[in-house]
């Protein structure tokens, strides 16, 4: 297994394309689109949000129809969330738009959308670029490039990842792209992401290696604690690579899940590094809690506190912090046998043991926390489970960035 | 009943006061002192957050204790909080300095204490600090001023405020003072609050009023989701007044009841109105839920989302954002059904309906927004229940604040 550089046309089979439509900005790539001629079976998670996006909700419908699947359009200037029936119309012709140039069923087209909430898509404008997106789909790097392009909104960079393994003596892939980056927080982040694999899977069990995967990837990264209208993360498996099928659990269903855990993993952690105004990223690690889901409650509770996240903006090794995060959780453990170790890279640094501050370097933890990579590792002496979340620091910038969105 | 501007020593027999013992800051009052030579009755809450700090600790102890109470010490520099054994013995001296100078029991001392949270308390500068607060005691109102002043930290402005009510001809007097403002979040703000009254009242009453004051005032406020490890709220009742005592639920009760919920509530406000970089207060009140607790889950996801408060600090409706809230804060409601109205005084846009924007001026509602003091108001359709929350923008200066907080 090995992950490179790459995005969803690395895989066999897929076609992809990013091109400006014009929906809100000049210069702007805002429509991508990715394609499968060969029908694929999908697997995919939305936002938990009691508020949906009109895309989400069609979305929801398709992953039970039983049809094949062939392609997945994205828009990045419009949500089209709170907007009823004109939502669910606009919705349905963005779908409709794809499957009638490329001759396929609306219901094997996903949608998805981001940008502003409560505002019509611009169908006129839309429409014509769906046919350009269509036009410029190719299965090339480029292309894939291009789509990761189209779907950034506040993003300062595209996210793409790809990775291989072998099933047997055949080789699969899987390629994939997200976008952040704010309304970003577990269960699921704003984020739209797409991962192309050619591998041949049942349906069922890509559903379940996806669901396994976003547990501790996507769920486990906090930019601001809001958790979009519009989540979705879309797996599309068109079989190309021509795998003996997975179709039980077993040594192949494990090593094409651990790939699709390194792929989400992956771009998580981007996401969470590129995190609206964020300038550096922040892993909290914690080890020994009673349970796996206690260990994730607090080690997203670290990585989300807005206190947590200004002290790393200033490189303030404030664990005090760190505690009192860990204490509101909700999550059990007992504070005074909390130890709490800051890492970068080979560099370790003690600073807390048993729940209290150890005689360490200021100097030293400064030094430290002003890298670009940065751990709090906390260990709870009180089981066996661990979890690990990403974050990233609260600056001036997101403020700004989030102060006139709109405008 | 008459809300007025007072402090602690507003009501009968208690003295105040605030001065500087040196603990971290030049030129800034760090200890303040409240006192009643009658013995009084107490009610109080604390934070949940399962690290407490040792002032925490012992006033949870000390409220069990049922022997009467004289004396509240706080001090704001160090929290006390995440020192272990060292941290309790600290706190015992604390109040035994108290005891000592006042000719009282230890355990009729209430600790408090906010700031650094893992460094020592300098007990060298704290014990004559308490020295002088003993000596400069005063029931005049500059003592309640002095005492409101001493327990700022990151606040800009002192928080202090009285009540006059009536059991029966008598007129019985209440008088608060409280800190924020950083670490506010419900489950109590990072805040300290002292409430005295010359109230003769049943101590089992009075922690029962107490429970219900907090549950719709501090706990409804939030800057930051962050909750702090040394909350503390008391309130001291000395019978001063010479009321009938209250020792029934029933008229007078509830009279008493209301009064302390006006002071809470007053604090609360100014609480939020004044979170660590606030430029202006947020209000966001919901309408017809389905249960109480629904309004309040829903109100507070509100006022507590980065995005809504970056939203507010740019003065832009960004609506979607407030639905966004509401939908993810884990209360059950039909957006579908959901109006929002924008008030500023006797001013009232309605930008929501539905779940859908309608047609309102952009400009209007940039307006009523860019003021001191704004309501969301979120009317769901779908019940009887509704809750009050308050909260602040997010701004530069909050990450300013909170970049370098122990510089």
């Amino acid at each position: 297994m090995r992950k490179f550089s790459g995005n969803v046309t690395t895989p066999q089979g897929f076609k992809a394309s990013g091109i400006e439509a014009g929906i809100r900005k000049k210069n702007k790539k805002d429509i991508a689109l990715v394609y499968s001629e060969a029908p694929c079976v999908a697997g995919a998670t939305f936002t938990t949000n009691l508020v949906k996006a009109a895309p989400v909700k069609w979305d929801i419908e398709l992953l039970k129809n039983g049809q094949p699947k062939h392609a997945v359009i994205l828009n990045s200037g419009i949500a089209n969330a709170c907007m009823g029936e004109q939502g669910v119309k606009d919705n349905k012709v963005f779908a409709e738009s794809v499957a009638e140039l490329l001759n396929i069923s609306p219901e094997s087209v996903f949608t998805a959308s981001t940008g502003v909430i409560g505002q019509p898509m611009p169908m006129d404008v839309i429409v014509p670029g769906i046919k350009k997106a269509a036009d410029a789909l190719s299965d090339t790097e480029e292309g894939g490039k291009n789509a990761s392009e189209a779907i950034m909104t506040t993003d300062t960079v595209s996210k793409t990842v790809a990775c291989e393994l072998f099933i047997g003596e055949t080789r699969v892939l899987l390629g994939g792209m997200s976008k952040g980056s704010g309304m970003i927080h577990p269960n699921m982040a704003t984020m739209l992401s797409v991962v192309t694999t050619d591998a041949d899977i049942d349906e069922a069990l890509l559903q379940e290696a996806v669901s396994d995967a976003v547990r501790d990837t996507f769920n486990m990264i906090s930019v601001d604690r809001d958790t979009s209208t519009n989540d979705t993360f879309i797996v599309l498996a068109n079989g190309k690579a021509g795998n003996k099928k997975i179709d039980k659990k077993g040594a192949d269903y494990d090593e094409f899940a651990k790939a699709l855990f390194l792929v989400c993993k992956d771009l998580a952690k981007k996401m969470a590094h590129d995190g609206e105004g964020a300038t550096k990223l922040l892993t909290c690690k914690v080890f020994h809690a009673a349970t796996r889901e206690d260990a994730r409650i607090l080690a997203r509770s670290v990585i989300s506190s807005n206190l947590v996240k200004a002290a790393f903006f200033g490189s303030d090794a404030n664990w005090g912090r760190v505690l009192c995060a860990l204490g509101y959780s909700g999550a059990k453990f007992d504070p005074e046998k909390v130890d709490i170790t800051i890492q970068h890279e080979d560099d370790f640094l003690d600073i807390v043991k048993n729940g209290m501050a150890i005689d360490y370097s200021e100097e030293k933890a400064t030094e430290m926390l002003s890298q670009d990579r940065v751990k709090y590792i906390v260990d709870l002496h009180d089981g066996y489970e661990r979890a690990t979340a990403w974050g990233c620091d609260l600056t001036y910038d997101y403020v700004k960035i989030n102060g006139d969105y709109r405008s």
